[in-house]
């Protein structure tokens, strides 16, 4: 039923917590939507996240198979994860790579920023390049997080395997067509 | 603590329902990690999603600016929308392209096929390419959906706005990127 007295699309009526946890919670809201109408809305509150563009010095990219949970399968993907402390984005993306693949490089820059699932969530992904890579032994997270294969591929047939729809992880998309289009490998 | 007898790899122990929906539904499952410890694993179970590439006839892409409740702000975003009903995927992309817009298209074609967010969804996105668009009317969801403007930058332009940061809804980013090298507008 709309509302027929004064009301805010958007505003927050009453919030419910279903799930709590430092890295991820999760809302049960009540809202008005722009036509009076109360609607009922989930969200999650994720911690930033953060993703690897890492390339050795051939300009290859290094691509993870990463089981996921709730596909049963494992996707193709860069490294990458959460930003659990307050040391900070960079910190935690030089971490998150050395965990994931036992890599570190030489040269960290920005290449991009972004929202993973804004209708359904806060998430927010810093996508770092990591170039100059040389690999300091086997990662130590890999067998935890159910990654059981790193490899390089050159950036222009990452490209092509985002293409062929091989690599469909979104953010991972996004990384590597913003680093081939740095990179001019497209 | 890690289980000492058998035990598979990210099988679920149990699941109980945090929020029931028929579009969207969230679970709290305790699962075993490879190492045998328990772990709690909330996820989304979403329908399917449609996101629309669409060009008119200067191949300029129509972008929207569409309120995001757990922003609190406008994202600039390509058109979209959940696949409802069982009436397949390009019905509802049509539809979607329709009512966020107001937009029709001659010719329809499939760009890509992508993973929000696998680590906590289920979440699949087919992306659509939709060439020759003609404005049939004002977009009916337009307000319910808090979709304020919609507008046609050239698809170079949209390239460029994504390597600013002034894209930043991932499968947007995903989706422009893939038109752009479709179109050789890179």
């Amino acid at each position: 039923m709309a509302k027929k007295g004064k009301f805010k699309a958007w505003q927050t009526i009453s919030r419910k917590v279903l799930y709590k946890h430092p890295a991820h919670s999760y809302f049960l809201d009540q809202i008005y939507l722009p036509d009076g109408r109360k609607h009922e809305y989930v969200h999650a509150k994720l911690i930033p996240g953060v993703l690897i563009v890492a390339l050795n010095s051939k300009k290859e990219v290094c691509l993870i198979s990463q089981y996921r949970y709730v596909h049963k399968r494992k996707l193709l993907e860069l490294p990458g994860g959460g930003v659990e402390t307050k040391q900070g984005v960079l910190f935690h993306a030089k971490k998150e790579l050395l965990e994931e693949t036992g890599l570190v490089a030489k040269k960290w820059s920005k290449l991009g920023l972004c929202h993973s699932m804004p209708s359904h969530t806060n998430s927010l992904i810093h996508i770092y390049l990591a170039e100059g890579t040389k690999r300091q032994g086997p990662g130590s997270d890999m067998f935890i997080e159910g990654i059981s294969r790193m490899r390089f591929v050159p950036l222009k047939k990452a490209v092509s395997m985002v293409q062929n729809g091989k690599i469909t992880h979104a953010t991972t998309v996004v990384g590597i067509l913003l680093a081939a289009l740095k990179m001019r490998a497209v």
